[in-house]
């Protein structure tokens, strides 16, 4: 398994001449050029990702939800109490969260990981993946979440695990996070590597009320000032700092966990697809570490809170969905693979104009194609499904 | 088969008891209250359809695409040849177009229905669904696209076809259109039964230049202007026209399919999940035509098309994606079905607070549930794919 250091060293950008190569297939394909918008941008960056066009079709996607506690929580940011992250990890292991339900309609895997969870996890425990750095964070507002170690270990968990899973078959990685308070660092992080205010970062996490979101943003206040004065920067130049540092000072063990996931999808050259804000202030340390690391994330949504749209435009990300959510556990993530399943198919799947004897448009900037590739519908593939009256219903069904 | 006139009469409004009960049951649910956004107002709305909650999960999705020529093509407002229409048809029936790809991706069936194509469709047509009403509509600048009663042959067409296919077991329809220069008409129906400026809600189709979009602006405000002189009405006053005769005057043949799809459904409480600006306009004058129709419709997507944000807003419609799709085909609905069918499963299989034996919120309002339900999270089924690092993965793979 990769270390952490020898990660960032082997890291490769994605494969430019593959996402043109597919650029040019989606202009043969019968449909007016571009008409399929952000489905065709996705399918070419899925050809980067790989390094051939078209793509690979995602077929074992696994959702990796990282739990981890805060204690942050201490002042009072969540009217949630701690326990809930090992109860709320138990109802993953049971199969009855939000995840459980998305991840069985899109066809994923689940994998549960103790991070950082300060309490027990209550009942049966024999499919968690045990890898507990620390019972829960410092509190932010007063002292570092973890040390540099702690934070090194916990990105090389998720790390690990990247590796092992894609050892596994795994093709496509989903971030997922648990840890109640845990919208608190995320803002802090998001505020620190993007330079955006604390207070325009700062959201309801799971609903509160005005009076907490008031007290949750002098909170992370508190938290960017504490660094800056114990680095000697000024509170809105915390970007300077290494973005390991900006994680073990204001992070979480969970979001730790993201950066490694990231980083070993990236390793891996496999899609890796980011949910909302936990998820994206673990992708913006991931990217900060190694920059080469954007181009294998997709963005899976675009959640409510603030900092989820900070940290999307910081890196670059376009996101698939916006549905208003705001649950975290890699949800919205999870919700968008079949696009991304999608995109790779049309590739796969879609007739050229000449291969279909369709008709060019008179405005039309399509290329000729090369008279050496005359191939047949026939050839693309069974028609995945009739026309009725015979009831006729895909293979998928 | 039900006739057009009779199902009109027998539309019943989606059941807002079975609405409530589904909000009554997310409230419970192991997530903060309303954290899935527009997942949960959509699993309410399926409740609301289906008559009961949780509703089912739609196992048998079929896209309908229906298809007609249009003779507004004379005026010059696109740059793609009528004969396109037909060679699309052949290339939905071999499997080549983006719908083929994206049906198979989701499991969705497609039928292709020929309700006004102008030209001979090539190669095999055994599958299509030959329901030709008129070869293509008149010119909308200078006459009616089709007269009253074509157009009331076209609903019935999508009538009986939505009552057959819920008759053969498919429990959730999709809009889909073929026809080149359709969203001239769109863009006409739109305008005249939303009120907003014929300017406003014509676009660029399939891609055209600003030239052609100049022209296909003017075309769309003379159809309005004729009709309104025919009518002796002014031409922002369009709406007091009865929606069929907006449809006979100003509309296609594949839009009057879509309207009697729209109705079908309806009629047999299916979801019917909309497409692109085409499909709403034919949305538009089903629930112009019966107001209930609005409560069993999901809007796919927001298309880049301006006429199709008129008609969401004149709906009342909230999409669920926006990725700058402008194809039609069916493919930006069909790309919403895994969240129609995730928002049902989550009604079916997510825990409650206390069956999962998770804390609650000391801010939350979530009522206290029924002592006499006790219900173990074993009870909610098997859990749906375990934790790795077995290579555990989930029953639909």
């Amino acid at each position: 398994l990769a270390s952490l250091q020898d990660a960032l060293t082997r890291l490769v950008p994605v494969d430019e001449a593959a996402s043109e190569a597919a650029d040019r297939h989606q202009a043969r394909l019968t449909k007016p050029p571009g008409a399929l918008g952000g489905i065709e941008t996705l399918g070419s960056q899925l050809a980067a990702i790989a390094g051939c066009a078209p793509p690979p079709i995602p077929r074992r996607p696994v959702v990796v939800i990282f739990a981890g506690d805060h204690g942050v929580l201490a002042e009072g940011v969540s009217p949630w109490p701690a326990e809930v992250t090992a109860q709320m990890v138990a109802n993953f292991l049971a199969g009855g969260a939000a995840i459980n339900a998305i991840a069985h309609e899109v066809g994923a895997a689940i994998v549960a990981v103790d991070v950082g969870v300060a309490t027990p996890v209550p009942g049966p425990t024999e499919r968690l993946v045990k890898a507990n750095v620390r019972r829960g964070t410092g509190n932010i507002a007063t002292e570092p979440a973890m040390t540099l170690g702690e934070a090194r270990r916990a990105m090389q968990v998720g790390l690990s695990i990247a590796d092992r899973l894609v050892d596994q078959g795994h093709d496509l990685l989903v971030t997922g996070d648990m840890g109640i308070g845990n919208t608190t660092p995320s803002a802090a992080v998001v505020a620190a590597v993007t330079g955006w205010p604390a207070r325009s970062v700062t959201g309801r996490g799971t609903g509160i009320s005005d009076e907490m979101l008031e007290v949750k943003a002098a909170v992370v206040e508190r938290a960017l000032e504490r660094v800056a004065d114990s680095r000697s920067v000024s509170a809105t130049a915390l970007a300077a700092l290494d973005a390991d540092v900006i994680l073990a000072e204001l992070g979480g063990l969970e979001i730790a966990g993201i950066v490694g996931l990231c980083i070993g999808g990236a390793l891996r050259r496999v899609p890796v697809v980011i949910d909302g804000v936990i998820s994206l202030a673990g992708a913006l340390v991931a990217t900060a570490l190694a920059p080469e690391v954007a181009g294998y994330l997709v963005a899976g949504h675009r959640s409510v809170e603030p900092g989820a749209t900070a940290a999307l435009e910081h890196i670059g990300l376009e996101p698939l969905l916006d549905l208003q959510l705001r649950l975290g556990e890699g949800t919205g993530a999870c919700l968008a693979i079949p696009l991304v399943r999608a995109a790779a198919r049309v590739l796969h799947e879609m007739a050229t104009f000449e291969s279909a004897g369709v008709s060019g448009s008179t405005e039309s900037a399509v290329e000729p194609e090369q008279a050496e590739q005359p191939e047949q519908p026939e050839q693309l593939g069974e028609p995945l499904s009739g026309p009725e009256p015979e009831g006729e219903s895909s293979a998928l069904e």
